[in-house]
Parts: structure tokens; sequence; C-alpha cells
């Protein structure tokens, strides 16, 4: 058996899969401090003693670089509880077996590779769009960390001439999240996305936004998929658009996938995080085997 | 003993490496129309019936993905004779042994992944800055290809308030290409950039569209090292400006590797694009064993 701990902001999500990957259980849990939650977490695992390995897919920033002091904790997290937290760390006392460690976008693109709306490729790229912007890398079927890991919603872009909505991140004013994230929406427009559904303005300019950071991801990357999740994407009608407005930028110079089935959504739902985070697990193993 | 082909837009380099990696043989012929050179460098390959592989670094864009019909070609070049042509494919019938396949760039990052400036670390991003702007990327240990191949130099950027310069690149405006290659220097200023090097709001202006553009290659990829080559990479004087822009972008936010021994020069100069290439094709070789 392998198990699977999604650490996100809101909740943990703790899986169990059998060795040909079957999701045996799942159980969820706030995420309130760590002293209140992680021995929920341990304990849950604790019950499942034929575990040969977890893997853990975090809300960041975190360290996973294994030179670095930082490996293993979640660092500058607005979440204070969390920040410079050990949660690999804890783990692996309380857990002694291998552990995956890795961003829970890393894990959900991997989800998404291995089972799901990327399972024909090789390369792709997992964004989610809500509160924040996060983005998980996959190139040649590895989830992508070199001396950190991606922040893709941290991708600088040009901004709209008419746009005068002066960005929530306080690090960039331009970047993809502090320009399109569910806050930007609501900031610029003064009403929650899901009460804009039928204002057609807002739709064009997000879609310029994430077409944007996509057409970068593009050019630096060249992947095969493009897999946007999370809240804001619920508002499906931006799938066409954002195509749209990337062929636009594009202007003809790349050879680029069909469209349609190059930038689409989520096919795991809300287990592409677990998912990825067996998948991960279940590599460990065969490597050390 | 192993071939190598650095096919250049200006010159094809030809080399012949040892079996331990030693540098037994070089010649370039200048890039005239493939009915002229390619005999020429056929001739020079056959000279060596002990040859066991080839790797190639060509000019693009190149066809590099098997599953399309563009594979082995050099396709929308703006040199006309060598458009859609099938350099990989008239390589490999004449000389029947395994060829790996990539763009300079690619080889270049390989070359100095192996060899050079990256070898220390797993991830790199290998930038020519010349008449155009162009863009390897290594990730662990391999170079980067998807549905096609990386084109980092069509990184779009926000411009500068006061940069009217309307940018050359036929695609794109405000890609780094068309905002700080050679002829966007040129085109600016009215000098060539050779003749601006006392003018530091030249400098500056090129150091913080570089520095957006590494900022946007880190966010996605994390890598460890950016080696930045090229004629206008000469002007060194840009090292310490773009260090500096790049952590004015970072503005706090991410953990970033020391920046002197981050953003360096090649160390493998003219070698580094013949050195992949030997590089890839020795790897061909051992996943063929």
């Amino acid at each position: 058996m392998i198990g699977a701990l999604e650490a996100g902001g809101t909740k943990m999500v703790c899986a169990i899969f059998s060795d040909q990957g079957a999701l045996v259980d799942r159980v969820s849990y706030p995420t309130e401090t760590p002293i209140e939650v992680m021995p929920k977490i341990i304990a849950y695992f604790k019950q499942y003693p034929e575990l040969k390995a977890i893997g853990v897919g975090s809300f960041g920033p975190i360290g996973v670089n294994p030179e670095l002091e930082s490996f293993g904790y979640i660092t500058t997290t607005p979440k204070l509880a969390w920040q410079h937290y050990n949660l690999y760390g804890t783990l692996k006392e309380a857990l002694p077996l291998p552990i995956a460690w890795t961003t829970d976008v890393n894990a959900a693109a991997y989800g998404e590779l291995r089972q799901g709306a990327a399972q024909d490729v090789k390369n792709c790229l997992y964004l989610t769009v809500g509160t924040g912007i996060g983005g998980g890398v996959v190139v040649n079927e590895k989830v992508v960390e070199g001396y950190a890991h991606p922040e893709a919603g941290h991708m600088l872009l040009m901004r709209n001439e008419q746009d005068d909505y002066e960005g929530f991140c306080p690090y960039h004013k331009n970047c993809a999240e502090s320009l399109a994230a569910g806050p930007a929406i609501e900031g610029r427009w003064g009403k929650k996305a899901i009460e804009l559904t039928d204002n057609p303005e807002v739709w064009e300019l997000e879609a310029e936004y994430l077409a944007q950071a996509l057409y970068n991801y593009y050019v630096t990357l060249s992947s095969e998929r493009f897999i946007l999740g999370g809240g804001v994407m619920k508002q499906s009608q931006l799938f066409p658009l954002i195509r749209a407005k990337f062929a636009e930028l594009n202007n003809g110079y790349l050879e680029l996938p069909e469209l349609e089935s190059f930038i689409v959504p989520p096919q795991l739902g809300d287990n592409a995080g677990i998912t990825g985070c067996y998948e991960l697990a279940k590599d460990l193993i065969e490597a050390n085997v």
C-alpha cells in the first residue's frame, strides 16, 4: 500500500492506494495549525503498517533542494502557523518510510500526466487559477525542480493598456497572479468572479493575461498540454477565449498543437493532487528497488 | 569515435571526438546552400569509417517531434535555401549511424552542462544574444523538447514605458528578441552595439529586458544556472546590471542562488555547441547498448 498527502492551504487530504493504484481510502482534515492537524495525519497513516511509501504535495513555497537548509520546510507562506514548518521532517520522523516531496501543483501536474488529461504525452504544465495562481511543471515525465521549484504564477506579463488595476501581489505588480487570480478580478471589477459571468469584458481581459502566461511557458518548455484548473477556471467560457488569444499572440510563428486538445481542463478533478502523490511515491519505491 | 555537427546560420562546424571525449579534429564550412555544403559535410564524416554516432545541433526552427512530418527538417527559417530542408534525413541516408538531433542552442546548453559553466548542476538555460535571441534548456540533465523545441528568445516582455522602439521581430512586437537582440539595439539607438559601449543608458535598458526574460524562465524552470553568450554579451558590463535587475524584479520573493555564480558567461566559448553534440551522440550510443 502507498500513502498520499495533499497538504493544501484549507484542507489536508490523506489517502491510501493499493499497490495496483486503486484508491482504498480518503479523508480530509481542515488545515488548522501544525500542532492540531499533524497528529491527526500521522495517526491516520499509522493505521496502515503495510505502507511502503508516502507521497506529499504541499502548498508552498516549500524547500525542495536537498542541498539547502530549507529542504522539507514550508517556507515563506502567509499562513503564519506554517511559516518555516518542517513538514517533511515531521512526517519522516513519525513514519520512517520513503517520502516523496514536492509542491501541490507539481503533484497535480504529475497526476494528470500519469492518469488524467496528459496521459498520452510526456510534458505538461498544470495551472491552478484561484485565490492565487500556481503552476506545476512536468518535463520528460518528471516533475521540474531545480534550485527551488517553479513559481509559474509569478510570470511577469505585459499589462493591457486600458487596465488600471494596480495588482495585488505584494512582490510583483504585473505578474500573472497579481493581474489574473481571483482577488485581481474582484479588485478590478468590484464583484466576485462568480457574479461577473455575464460580463464579457471581464473574461476577455482574463483570457488575455492567462494566454500571455501560457505563451511564455510554451516558448520556454514547448509543453504538449496545458491543464487549467482552480476556481476561476470554472468559468468555462474562458477556454475558447484563451485558445484564441494564444493563437493571436503566436501570430503564425510557432507550429502549435491543435488548440482544442492543447489547452484543457483537468480530468482528475479533486483527485489530481493525491493521484500525483501516489505516483511519485510509487516512483520512489521503484527507484530504490 | 563520435562525430559532431553544429549547423549554424553562417558556418557549419564539423568535429570528431575520441571515445574518451578528446577533440580530434574540427573544420568549418560556410553555410552556403544545402547543395553546396552538404556534400562537404558528408565527405568529411565519411573519412572516419569508425564513427559510432553523430550529434547534430542545428539552427532553426527545426522539427524535433518524431510524430510530426516536420521531424528532421529545418522549417520556417528566413534562410530561403534551407527552408523545409531535411537535414537529419539527408545525413541519415548518407551516414547510416545513430544521429542525435536538436537545436544549436539546446546542444550548447547541454555542452555547458556536461563540461562547462553548468557542470556542477542538473538544470540550466543557455541564451545567445546576437542577431537574434535563442535559448536552449536542460532539465534533469536532458535537453528540453516537447511538442516542438523551446523558442525562449520569443518570451513576451513588459515594455519599458520610455522605450518607443517598435521592435523588429515580424511576429511579436514585445518579445525578448524584438526588444533586445543586436538589431533592436542598433534600431533603437542608431548605432551598432559595439559603438555604444560607453552609453550607460543603452546597457541599463538592455539589462532590464534580459533580466525580465531570465526572471520568467526562472519562475517556470527554477534553473540552477543561466549562461549568457552571443555577440551582445561580449559587452561584459551587462552581467552585473542583469544580476541587479533580476534581484530587483524578484523583490525579495523567491530564494535565489548567489547571483554572481548564477548568471554567468559560457565557459566553452566556440566549442559549446560541438561539445554538446558530442555528449548527445554519446548518450544515444549508451541508451542503445
